[in-house]
């Protein structure tokens, strides 16, 4: 059963038909699981092959478009009528000679939509260049236009159940944090910390489980701090190595992501002062949130706090995110940079994170955020600090 | 540092590029993750923004174009010299004004390649239409052609390195297994079965440690067993469920994946016949598995041994499959269905999954396998049965 009332579902569709209007879009192929999964609560590890919803502006309930061996899951986890499942055939998947787009268009025509402005999320993962093809090749006469985003932008303001669900995913990634922090040890293999990291992820607490978050536990020690996307090995920590963590809790597919760093044994000075650095400007940063500023003021904040250590950062320092899933639990809509002019308003949700990658070694401390009605609540409670693990083992 | 010899990633380059030339393509940008790591060696959970290999036919090593965050991360893992990885700034990432394509683009004109035979992955996750476009915009002089699965096919027969890494992922997905079956039992929530699954997926054995499988253990239970792809739920299991458990081992990306069905309970006479009709179609058809026979052949063995049940399957039996990325660990190249005639040839190596899925429930049970010099291999020794869970648990 879909995870929210029906109620909650008509409201985001309403949204969403709104920014349709606005844009003159007719027809919304949705194709990010993300987006589909908010608009008709569709949830399953099919998103490896094409699927999507069809919303019309005339249409109480989208259409969902998907493998035959999916329909079944799609009727046992959405708020559609069965009459609005359509599966498709399973030569369509992965073949050769036929593509699921190809079946799309022959619905859009069925339901008399050919020639309708039809939005796509242009630069989605799961609308590939071929998909863009084939449905221009399909549609001669429908009008294509860029749609990308469109409900990510509906996604940007949480309800008050989302905000719970992601203080519940906020319960399991303190857990599993801790649970790295106190694994992580000079002998100790990387893969046995992780595992244990994800055994906290997805047995979640005793009132409730974890769901997979859409990045696995990003994990890199001594120089591979120096880059933040590399994930672990099965060589044991050595002492003199920073760590890096980065995970997130999941709560029905809604993420509260964490960062913090670890040094073995007497921590060098150097990576200590970046830390020093980058707590600060975490600090000052949050201190500064609050509605009605933009994502660029918040930025701003951070860069001139850390102006005066010498260090820079040209990356964002943040991003929306909530519900998603793989490859990405940002949500693609505002990110905390300068350009960026968004107006934070109350529930919006974001992943504060001002870390730095220098050539030899990085810090990172985050901090995943609600904006409130005067300024802002961090949803995890984790001490802000680098932590270090004495040498004193015995192995 | 990279996971094979240079001479191996020389190799498959070579291969590639003997594809490409026989195919009129002159530079190729390679998307696929997968097919990144297969050449370069590239390994991280980057692939969330745009990233991709340049293959030129008179150039020895690919260019890696990624974030500039990420650079380092190619440095530490790929065996390529510092000038041929090109970072991107990082006001291109997710960006609304800007598109990582349009510097691609500017680096084809730089190494002047902008009038080229240029190979795409069309049908790729990672080849979005907005790629399409902006490639297309930016190189009007290009002849832009579908090089979908190029690289994929390349990789479908498996060096002895590769079936290595393999093998150590099988010895995974026996512990993973065990570890599932060992913990499913009425009054359980399902999320702390998957717990433990993961644990063993990532801790690996004392010899070697697990890689994140590309996708997320499969544990549907009860009537979600009348579809594939469901996950799992915090909701304890209950007498008279069927569970389905689809997960892998992953050793440096390359996977075996394994299906098994539980039953929790006395099991339902229709289930356990179900589960009878799958193991002896499975059984009939590893034995008739050899080279020089058809991926056709293959399904058609499985068709008739089953045919005297009365149950049909229409959905593929299988794929190839080996290294890979989320969102999907098999290739995208041979598939074990009707209209295949792919030729099966040593160290080609399969998931083989005649799983049946029927209104109410459904049972899986799978091999992964290798071809070999006279038949097959199957990778993981586990017991092809019905696997039952007495009632007995005191809770």
């Amino acid at each position: 059963m879909a995870t929210f009332e029906i109620t909650e579902f008509q409201q985001r569709l309403r949204n969403t038909k709104q920014k349709m209007i606005d844009q003159g879009i007719e027809v919304l192929l949705v194709t990010d699981p993300a987006n589909m999964n908010y608009l008709s609560g569709y949830d399953g590890w099919s998103f490896y092959v094409h699927q999507l919803l069809i919303v019309l502006l005339d249409e109480e309930q989208p259409f969902w478009i998907g493998r035959s061996q999916d329909g079944n899951g799609a009727k046992l986890t959405t708020w559609l009528d069965e009459n609005h499942i359509i599966p498709y055939p399973e030569d369509y998947v992965q073949s050769t000679v036929k593509h699921p787009m190809d079946f799309v268009c022959n619905i859009l025509k069925e339901i008399g939509q050919e020639s309708k402005a039809v939005g796509v999320e242009l630069d989605n993962y799961y609308f590939t260049g071929k998909c863009f093809l084939q449905l221009q090749a399909g549609l001669p006469q429908a009008s294509i236009k860029d749609a990308t985003n469109i409900v990510n932008f509906v996604r940007i303001i949480k309800s008050e159940q989302e905000i719970t669900y992601m203080k519940r995913a906020a319960r399991i990634v303190e857990n599993a944090m801790q649970k790295g922090i106190d694994s992580i040890q000079e002998g100790i293999r990387e893969c046995d910390v992780v595992a244990n990291i994800y055994h906290a992820q997805i047995s979640g607490t005793d009132q409730f489980g974890g769901d997979y978050p859409s990045i696995v536990p990003l994990l890199p020690s001594g120089e591979k701090t120096s880059t933040p996307h590399l994930t672990w090995t099965d060589e044991p920590y050595k002492a003199g190595d920073p760590v890096i963590l980065e995970l997130a809790g999941c709560y029905r597919r809604y993420h509260a992501p964490l960062a913090r760093t670890v040094f073995i044994g007497e921590p060098d000075p150097k990576v200590k002062y970046l830390a020093e650095v980058v707590i600060e400007g975490l600090n000052a940063t949050l201190d500064a949130i609050k509605p009605g500023i933009t994502c660029e003021d918040v930025e701003n904040v951070w860069r001139k706090t850390i102006e005066k250590s010498g260090f820079t950062k040209d990356s964002r320092i943040g991003y929306s995110m909530g519900l998603n899933y793989p490859p990405d639990w940002g949500e693609h809509t505002a990110s905390l940079r300068q350009g960026d002019k968004t107006i934070l308003q109350p529930n919006m949700t974001f992943h504060l994170i001002p870390g730095i990658w220098l050539e030899q070694y990085g810090v990172e401390l985050s901090e995943p955020f609600r904006v409130t009605e005067n300024g802002c609540e961090t949803f995890a409670n984790f001490p802000r600090k680098l932590f270090i693990k004495s040498e004193s083992k015995i192995y």
